[in-house]
């Protein structure tokens, strides 16, 4: 049991670019906030703002009834939260993980605080640090309904919008894969777009006018897409897979006379050929979505 | 020279789901329009609504001093229009390519039709069908200014946005392939997301709101990653392209533990760890457009 008494409503732990955007966050909406780093600091503009410092991530810990921790990945977070002074220091507190890793890393950490007694909410982070405090943050949650319920004022405190996705505690972590692979997947294609365009002698400011275009028919595409997925349609009705192979092969073609790789193109339109090979020419870019889960009944 | 005397304002060539919806944009806009198509019988629905069959295409393409063809890609119009009869019907005449394809087919296209005396515009459609005709409409020119000033009361019957990128005839199509470039990348990442989340239980309407979510962050992301890479800053704050690398990684580990490949997010991460192994960790996911240029300087 620890000795010392709550003298804040949230420990924020982890003080990167993101940490500091939750601290100060809470901080501007009022909540007393106690905060933490590795590396030491890094919380002095906190301080100036009202937050209260800790000697020891111990101590931080015991500090609130709430503790939140965003650090690079789960290596680190168990890092710190695993040797036994934190882990006891945890004991009937709540902990919420906010830093990114795969599901499997917040159903293992999961595990481990319930065998420790430390009621346990996993989360995510889908907008950048600038958003933070502002209605435009996105947050996802997973856990117990009722742990969520409990801590949700503080939480909501942060600004934006918060989903609880359910109590599988891999939830929240399985959405943010997810959407990473979305988010990462489009910004190297639009870097591979830049490299393209400049050996065009199109510079990046002239291209990007247009390609914000291509990422505001983004949104509709992809709710219809989801619709033809879950509902096995896959319609290629106004825009056949075939097209779309025909489409990387050109790109694939301009980028390499240009002397520039095109690996990620390459892979994509490697999967597309193999959903025509299966017979599927006709349907839609969504038939890619059954090809790569054909390994899952393999398992 | 023809015999044919004009009858109509435009002929359409190539009456697929793009032609189609170009020559359906012509006729509500109250514009004199012939049609032909390869594979006869596409025609029917236009001709009830107006458009001038035609038994040949030179005879479809005398009918009109400005002919527009949309036709699957380069190879397809070379097939059309370089046959003798058709190349002297066109002679005179204008050409307007909105194909798509690379933008070496656009250039080699521009020097046929001007050694056959043909004035020449190319073209790029970088919206679906279901939009033309209305404002949401985006068309992309190349080719001579007066040309296309001339030409540009029919094409606006089109509606949407046209834009003149300037009188190089490759242009339209250089921009037309990095824009094609971002979209199927991104379409594809977003089929490898559907297919993770399926794996985790997540079906594809319950991630498609957060996906769309993605998509709206990517336009202004997309601006100031443009900014970047033009001045040659590469800036990382905030964002190093080393927790890029690291979330990569999570996608990839999170794929293949379920039996789903992930080569387009492999050969994505080979770039981001090739940009950090020159000793750019530090900067952000735009040192990836310097990397993919570096083959320019070689050729
Ligand atoms: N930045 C964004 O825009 C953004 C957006 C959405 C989600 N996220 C997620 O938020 C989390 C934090 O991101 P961030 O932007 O703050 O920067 P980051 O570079 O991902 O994380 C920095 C934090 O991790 C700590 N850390 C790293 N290795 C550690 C270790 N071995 N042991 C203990 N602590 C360690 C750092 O402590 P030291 O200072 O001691 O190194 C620092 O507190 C990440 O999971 C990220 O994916 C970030
Ligand atoms: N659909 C869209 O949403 C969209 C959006 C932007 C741009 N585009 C571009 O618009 C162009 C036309 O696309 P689309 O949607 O109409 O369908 P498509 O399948 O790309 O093209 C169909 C047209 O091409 C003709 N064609 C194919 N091979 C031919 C050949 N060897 N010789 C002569 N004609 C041939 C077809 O004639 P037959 O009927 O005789 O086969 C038909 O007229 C493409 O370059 C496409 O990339 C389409």
């Amino acid at each position: 049991m620890s000795s010392y008494v709550p003298q804040s409503a949230v420990t924020v732990v982890g003080l990167g670019p993101m940490g500091r955007a939750l601290a100060a966050a809470f901080l501007a909406a009022g909540v007393r906030t106690t905060v933490w780093n590795r590396t030491p600091g890094r919380d002095t503009e906190l301080i100036e703002r009202g937050a209260l410092g800790a000697r020891t991530l111990e101590e931080a810990v015991a500090a609130s009834p709430l503790t939140v921790v965003c650090v690079v990945n789960y290596d680190a977070s168990d890092a710190l939260l695993r040797p036994a002074a934190v882990t006891a220091a945890l004991k009937g507190r709540t902990l919420v993980n906010l830093s990114a890793d795969t599901p499997d890393r917040a159903r293992s950490t999961g595990r481990w605080a319930a065998e420790h007694g430390i009621p346990y909410l996993d989360g995510a982070i889908m907008t950048p640090t600038g958003v933070i405090g502002t209605p435009d943050g996105v947050f996802l949650h997973s856990g117990p309904t009722e742990l969520y319920e409990r801590h949700r004022p503080v939480l909501d405190a942060l600004g934006g919008t918060h989903t609880h996705l359910g109590e599988e505690i891999g939830r929240a972590a399985a959405y943010d894969i997810a959407l990473l692979d979305i988010f990462w997947t489009a910004m190297t294609g639009y870097m591979h777009a830049l490299a393209l365009a400049r050996a065009e002698g199109v510079f990046a400011r002239e291209l990007a006018p247009f390609a914000k275009g291509i990422g505001a028919i983004l949104p509709p595409i992809f709710e219809e897409a989801a619709g033809e997925v879950d509902d096995g349609t896959f319609s290629g009705e106004g825009n056949p897979i075939t097209s779309a192979a025909s489409t990387m092969a050109h790109v694939i073609h301009a980028s390499e006379a240009h002397g520039i790789e095109a690996g990620v193109m390459r892979a994509a339109e490697g999967l597309a050929r193999r959903v025509i090979a299966r017979g599927h020419g006709g349907d839609g870019a969504t038939r890619m979505v059954e090809l790569l889960g054909l390994g899952l009944g393999h398992r």
